[in-house]
């Protein structure tokens, strides 16, 4: 079998936890029954013996083949990774999505998408990521008793994603420690009406008013210190027809969003002023993880 | 001239000053040119001399006429206020609404609802009551240096509200008073996510999702705690159908959402349980003030 999952952009500023979308580039998996296990890993993390020797996607894929299937079995994994490590692009989200949907295909139950989340959910305890490698798509997600509730709106074929990926990685365990325990209950308002006002522009397509709702008070400006180019990245972005640029999850990349001939020249624009970054113009998609 | 100001709920559980909805009853307030000022009052507020003496409608209403046509007028109100006083069900906002559009009437202008509504905001700084007030329906709202931002859907003919209206008035401003200043970025997350929930199950009319996405950890306990009945009257409602209950604006009322023929049912027998509180099942409103 092959699995890809989607690259996936979280928070869209104040979002927190909550707000996410699905990114046109994909981790590829082939998976196959073997004499013994390998590791083949090209692309990302292809360097790192660390990887090969404790492998989430195979431990997570061997968890769930044998709690399903009551048998442990060798296979080969052959990864191709396209989706860069620790920059905010859900990338552990795509391991973790992946390994359960082709652990389920794998042990002959169909990979059913409510449930790949909600196992999904046990391995990552916020929705923002898994939900739109999941489903595609802008997802608004809610958690309640260990089970994720989502809602997902198609994104037009007129957008696309800009997306500036630094070369210094994130850890969002480190990321997320940076924030305080406490807000304040004003900050608290403008983030969630913020959110809740985001979510509808999403919805109803209201793409003029993004840029408003897009503005966080949680999280971007502390995380964006540990960078500071990412000023310069967004307020740019924003002065050349960006619709709405945040920081992607917990960094380092930033996401902009433009329509499809603006994105294309704005992607240019970016790479000449940002050379030290790489820079992507990406489509938008709209099915989460495919087996094929 | 003859203006109607329809009721409004706000907050709906998680959507703190952002989130709030029209319902079918209305403040009316008949307004001529006359030789010198009169102030007819009936219904709720009738009995009070100090709401004759020093009427905020009025004293709004002069503002506006005397800025936009340059010159003092007398004119005779009579008012049929129908909506219950500090009870969280909109008063003040109909009010100022009210006032706002019909000084632009009777100066000339035309009552134009974005105008209206942020003018609106200069008498009541959050958004959650005039903007449902002026557009009507549900409405989701932020706010950006003094100017409200608003996203509009129509509510479902098949809803009815549930009011249940206890005898004991809540001010405002005291039970803003009772709120922390800080909340834990807990609690700011869940409020963000459910608000942001609740507003994709309004837009995409996911009914059965409202009663997971409409509970709040920012307010309602605290301020339900000041007439704890209502922890009884919110346990009942969802017991009996409705698809979610929650505190009306800062209270004292309840407001409780309903398939048409299960609101019915639901008033009747919450009537029957609560008979020291007033209980009305209500239409929506999708038109907000409307000048006749």
């Amino acid at each position: 079998m092959k699995i890809l999952v989607p690259a996936t952009s979280a928070n869209l500023g104040p979002g927190f936890d909550c707000l996410g979308l699905s990114l046109k580039f994909f981790n590829e998996v082939i998976i196959e029954k073997a004499p013994f296990t390998s590791i083949s890993i090209n692309g990302e993390g292809s360097e790192n013996i660390f990887l090969k020797k404790n492998n989430a996607f195979v431990r997570i894929f061997n968890e769930i083949y044998e709690n399903l299937s009551s048998k442990k079995e060798n296979f080969r994994f052959i990864f191709q990774n396209n989706i860069p490590l620790s920059r905010g692009l859900g990338s552990s989200s795509s391991v973790i999505v992946g390994a359960i949907a082709a652990g389920f295909y794998m042990s002959g139950f169909k990979a059913e998408k409510e449930r790949i989340l909600n196992e999904a959910l046990k391995y990552e305890n916020h929705p923002d990521n898994i939900a739109p490698a999941t489903l595609g798509g802008f997802v608004c997600s809610m958690v309640e008793n260990g089970k994720v509730f989502s809602i997902k709106k198609e994104l037009d074929e007129a957008l696309r994603a800009v997306i500036v990926i630094p070369n210094i990685a994130m850890n969002t365990e480190q990321s997320r420690g940076a924030l305080t325990l406490n807000v304040s209950l004003k900050d608290c308002i403008f983030n969630l009406s913020h959110s809740s006002f985001l979510t509808a522009c999403f919805l109803e397509k209201k793409y003029e008013l993004l840029r408003l709702a897009s503005q966080d008070k949680l999280h971007e400006f502390k995380r964006m210190k540990a960078l500071p180019e990412l000023f310069e990245v967004q307020k740019f972005a924003l002065e050349n027809k960006a619709l709405m640029s945040t920081l992607s999850g917990s960094g380092s990349s930033f996401f902009s969003l433009a329509f499809k001939d603006e994105a294309k020249y704005l992607s240019i624009k970016m790479a000449q002023k940002f050379p030290a970054f790489r820079v992507e113009c990406v489509e938008f998609d709209n099915e989460g993880f495919k087996i094929c």
